[in-house]
């Protein structure tokens, strides 16, 4: 069975064939074996292990490293306990600790005491449409509530008007039936318009069907535009450019009201947008932390016309960048979180959204489920991480700012050091980036045609992979820019290793026509 | 930390509360600590464990069992040998493994050689996304190409106006450009038109954004229904129905072409259904086995209309009904197969997405991903469920079917002795349910509030936990019909003892006012 043989199969690739050719071309395409905290292990000739240093980090999932010893010894004690994985449909002692957990953290962080509800997924892409699922239902309901008083007004002004105690006013339509009709009429157009959400360019929130319409990268999102409701994407860098686009897909709807004894028609503000979802740091979209200027104005455009905000703290949350939530440090304070990721302590799939609880519709939990989801192995194992953050009075994420600002402090002197070929370094805490210079026009062909691929940050990857026994990767939607995210276990000598390999490309790119970055034969 | 301590949070309820409160309202909130093969435990009054018989297993997802001993050493050993779970974008030979060996039995029960390219997702929601986005996909290149050459037909056909080779035909457009325009402004319409799918009434397909608009009941699907792509529900029991909505929504557009030198406009059809989606047997719509005139029907029109068919075999499949896909006594080929529930053995959350090879867009692999999917421990875990289900020729097959057999002879005996009270019981192998009569018109008061509260079956459910220590649910969208959906290990004594707990509650519905269904005190 765990071969690969009969007259079909043999010798065949099924599993995404055409990725592991791009993958192949770039020398991308190494079997791990195993991993142990920041290490990958792939078979060496002679079947021994070499080890491969892992800056990729699962995209951010493997804040605790691969394969934690007390998480798997934990994983291990929930297997041979016959822990009850499938038991949908009853209390979930295990998932309301993994709320209340992080109820406390995330109101220590915020300095506040709101409570948070949770609806719990597997995956972080699901708990993304878990959120744009509840707003879009509190949007409806909110919907329904102003159709309906909009409906009861309408009734009222026309026994106003049938008893005498209010009159059109002069030049408006010819009886209060046409009137209501013509209010009627143009609302129907309002409602029935497409709701919107608000996103960030550069934003990524997954890739399921409703999901990847908030991901900005047109590669990943416009085949399936059809498929699911549209965001419209903010400039980060041009303030005022939220408010214009909110201004610009301004919806109103018609009200009747009576004031002095005159029928008015008044204008509405209609919730046209279910939600705002942003990261606090862009991840795929190239390790850019939001600017506290663009925060505070999504913050202040969300208050001041309703619209929920969504943090997405999948990539940047559980410690990341030296704080539990990245919001916290930008003063960010969202009605809804999602985190994913680090929270399955890499070996679960544990994924959970928050609900602030004056906004929570209890009817959700009738709508909404998964079979796989909110069960006890992937919400203990996500409750040992919690432990294991939280210890230590947060020695964690005090670790993670200082391992961050080491990594920082090296990349800031390869980019000084070759200043043509880096053009920024940036990130925060254990989410740190590195952009190259684009070399699309390079002067050296070899090196040229590898920037035009678009596969650019591929092929410094494979070498880096190949000469250096270094994983990194790309963000996915900016390929020059890498992305090192390891866990908070990151060593001196690992920095200095990356430190080595990120100084012999920038050599090659600098004084090389970038041939040894080109595709192995 | 896993305590629920704190100013915040002491004794409150984060994870789905009112979810809790209806649970507990039929006395179904218990909590379980351990699951084996059909039972799962909850703690007595004196903290010992107390057994129940699970014929939920996890809505379809435990064909073998609460913690299978083997999968659970199997993980266990995977853990020990540091499994490299999140190595995204390296060679994944055990995805491989996996597809090869679903190729091989897919193969096997289709008797063809029809060969399956796999993408992995991590629960069966996803998978059946992963199938709308490529089909989605696959649509929109499709489209790309029928607007290329129809723009080819128009500029060939203006060119030869112009030379004098063709001619417009008498009475139509003024000149060959007023002609095009037309066409292209016809066209555009056409274009621009939503996609639509094409599901069975009562189909499920799971609560994400985008596939929760293809599960029926609208309870889960009109909140959420401007939140993506639309489908169209077809009766199960109208021969014919099917071609009529086809042909409702048969979009058309414009074609130039040149015939004995004279220019003629043409339909050509335009793919507005992005896929035909279905259960073999509908699960959470009141275990139905599609009819084979309805089966047949949709193969036909299928091929005729080249609308691709993706068969959700993610309750129904892996041996279930007594062969591997459900699909394959109704003699009904997919184009697409979705498996998820059961391929994760318990305790991982594996999902797959087959896709037909002449059908597959590379690119597809490129536009995809998921940070938790195609990993090492779901995809060997997953291989380890094949292997068991594959050995002995298939011995596990054979199982289902002779267990579901035995369990059916039981539940036919109950109705026929409680012919007032049950009205149908139905399904195949170990997917198998019992349609009691609808009790909203009874004459006893309590039966009739019980009915008429929307949870009819919860109440039952709830009597046969605390009466009999039996836990069984409804379908989800069939509030009347209990599902029974146990282990292959399922044993004559289980079978006795839910014959013993519905002959119960039968009995209480004929003989009493059905008060000791009602809610607990």
């Amino acid at each position: 069975m765990t071969e690969n043989t009969g007259p079909h199969t043999a010798g065949s690739e099924y599993a995404e064939p055409f990725l592991l050719a791009v993958l192949a071309s770039g020398g991308l395409d190494a079997e791990y074996v195993r991993g142990e905290r920041n290490t990958l292990y792939r078979r060496g000739e002679n079947g021994e292990e070499v080890p491969v240093t892992d800056f990729v980090g699962g995209y951010g999932s493997l804040m605790l490293g691969h394969n934690h010893p007390e998480i798997n010894a934990y994983a291990k004690e929930l297997l041979d306990g016959g822990t009850p994985v499938h038991a949908q449909f009853s209390r979930h002692p295990y998932a309301n600790d993994v709320a209340a957990a992080l109820n406390r953290i995330v109101q220590r962080e915020r300095g506040d005491d709101e409570s948070y509800y949770a609806i719990f997924a597997n995956s972080g892409a699901e708990a993304n449409e878990a959120a744009m699922k509840h707003a879009e239902l509190d949007r409806g309901l909110r919907l329904a509530a102003l159709a309906e008083e909009i409906d009861g007004h309408i009734t009222e002004v026309t026994v106003r008007v049938a008893d005498g105690t209010a009159v059109l006013p002069a030049g408006s339509a010819d009886s209060v039936e046409e009137l209501a009709a013509e209010v009627r009429r143009r609302n129907e157009a309002q409602f029935a318009r497409p709701p919107l959400f608000l996103v960030p360019e550069g934003g990524f929130h997954g890739k399921l069907a409703g999901s990847v319409q908030l991901t900005h990268n047109e590669g990943y999102r416009l085949p399936f535009r059809a498929l699911a409701a549209q965001a419209r994407f903010v400039p980060r860098d041009q303030p005022g450019a939220l408010r214009k686009i909110v201004e610009e897909e301004r919806a109103k709807v018609l009200d009747l009201t009576v004031e002095g004894g005159e029928v008015q028609l008044v204008e509405r503000d209609f919730p046209l947008f279910t939600a705002f979802v942003l990261e606090p740091v862009l991840g795929e979209g190239g390790i850019h932390e939001l600017t506290p200027a663009f925060a505070q104005e999504v913050q202040q455009v969300c208050a001041e016309t309703g619209i929920p905000l969504v943090i997405d703290e999948i990539q940047t949350g559980m410690g990341r960048t030296g704080t539990f939530l990245a919001a916290t440090r930008l003063g960010l304070k969202g009605d809804y979180y999602t985190l994913a990721k680090s929270l399955g302590g890499g070996i679960a799939k544990a994924a959970v959204m928050l609900v602030r609880r004056p906004l929570y519709r209890g009817q959700f939990e009738l709508a909404h489920s998964s079979t796989f989801a909110k069960d006890s192995f992937s919400c203990l194992v996500a409750l040992k991480v919690l432990e294991l953050l939280e210890a230590g009075d947060g020695a964690v994420y005090r670790t993670a700012a200082e391992r961050g600002e080491r990594m920082l402090a090296m990349l800031r002197a390869v980019r000084d050091e070759f200043p043509e070929v880096v053009k920024d370094v940036r990130g925060r805490g254990l989410m740190v980036g590195l952009e190259f210079h684009d070399q699309s026009e390079a002067a050296a062909e070899p090196l040229r045609q590898v920037a035009r691929s678009g596969f650019f940050g591929y092929f410094v990857a494979g070498h880096m992979l190949r000469a250096h026994r270094i994983r990194v990767f790309p963000t996915s939607s900016a390929v020059n820019t890498l992305r090192f995210e390891p866990s908070v276990y990151l060593t001196d000598e690992e920095i200095g290793r990356l430190e080595t390999s990120l100084r012999d490309v920038c050599a090659i790119i600098r004084d090389t026509d970038g041939g040894s970055l080109a595709p192995v034969a």
